[in-house]
């Protein structure tokens, strides 16, 4: 199947002359959601990943079924001030001004090794803050997996520049 | 293994009086979390369950491993403003207030049958909510499953009353 034909493009959202890729389209097909969640998995069938690191909220949604299928511990990052014990915090740039993400500190044992999921990476803000927070609390973060890339806005090269193989399913060009 | 230990509780959170019951360390626990998750779709093995939906956010974790097990689509119920497309809201009551939900109206297709999934039933506003928006768009609810009920609360009462069935792994009494 083509995956990409599964993502709802729409236009002008959030704002004018967005192209936004809607992914839930995607999800709600049973086999499209099979065909990107296997797809995810594949690299590390018979590795050892410790644990899925699932971005919030739609990293969630993949980072649990990939986690489930590599029988690999799930472990949110989240908006600052949802999560309820002990956190390290770290701020990431958006389009206008920033923003903090949290992880519990004890959410990873030294030297774990670890696979971070997200939907889509863009300019890979959000995913250099992650792995920046997880090598923090001694994660060895393996690879960054996402389903959409879109690399006209250089993300992908970004993140593998700070030494972390990424994986994507599907590019869109001229977002 | 006993998932009721790999709960957290931390008392006084998020203000004095509450003992929250952190999930993240069930989660994070490779074992407990494929013990949930299987338990989650168990009664569910071979029966037709054409979505399973997760409610935001923790519900996405859950949701999207039981989907992807039960090669389901995935359908995510988001805080008013995150989704995309076309929707319809609900408004919910909370412990001050009320707050609204969403979902895309093309999310589900009349006769579809929903196995609805969140991490936790407290007093089930949040559910009974979720049920009703999934019923105005023509999805047969045929189950809600949560890993913690908090039975003094009533919330699996109160979903029962609505002719849906309730499943849960672990009980907390005297929340």
């Amino acid at each position: 199947m083509r995956l990409a034909e599964t993502v709802r493009t729409i236009p002008h959202y959030p704002k004018k002359g967005i192209l936004f890729r809607d992914i839930t389209t995607l999800l709600g097909d049973a086999r499209a959601f099979r065909t990107a969640v296997d797809a995810l998995v594949q690299p590390w069938a018979g590795a050892r990943i410790d644990k899925v690191v699932g971005m919030e909220a739609r990293g969630f949604i993949l980072g649990g079924a990939v986690a489930h299928q590599l029988s690999a511990g799930f472990v949110p990052i989240r908006k600052k001030g949802k999560l309820p014990h002990q956190t390290i915090s770290m701020a990431y740039a958006l389009e206008y001004g920033v923003d903090e993400m949290e992880i519990h500190s004890d959410a990873v044992t030294k030297g774990e090794k670890v696979l971070l999921i997200d939907d889509l990476i863009a300019t890979g803000g959000t995913a250099e803050g992650a792995i920046k927070l997880l090598q923090k609390i001694g994660a060895e973060v393996v690879a960054a997996a996402f389903v959409i890339d879109l690399p006209d806005l250089g993300g992908a090269k970004k993140i593998e520049a700070l030494g972390v193989p990424v994986q994507s399913l599907i590019a869109f060009e001229g977002h």
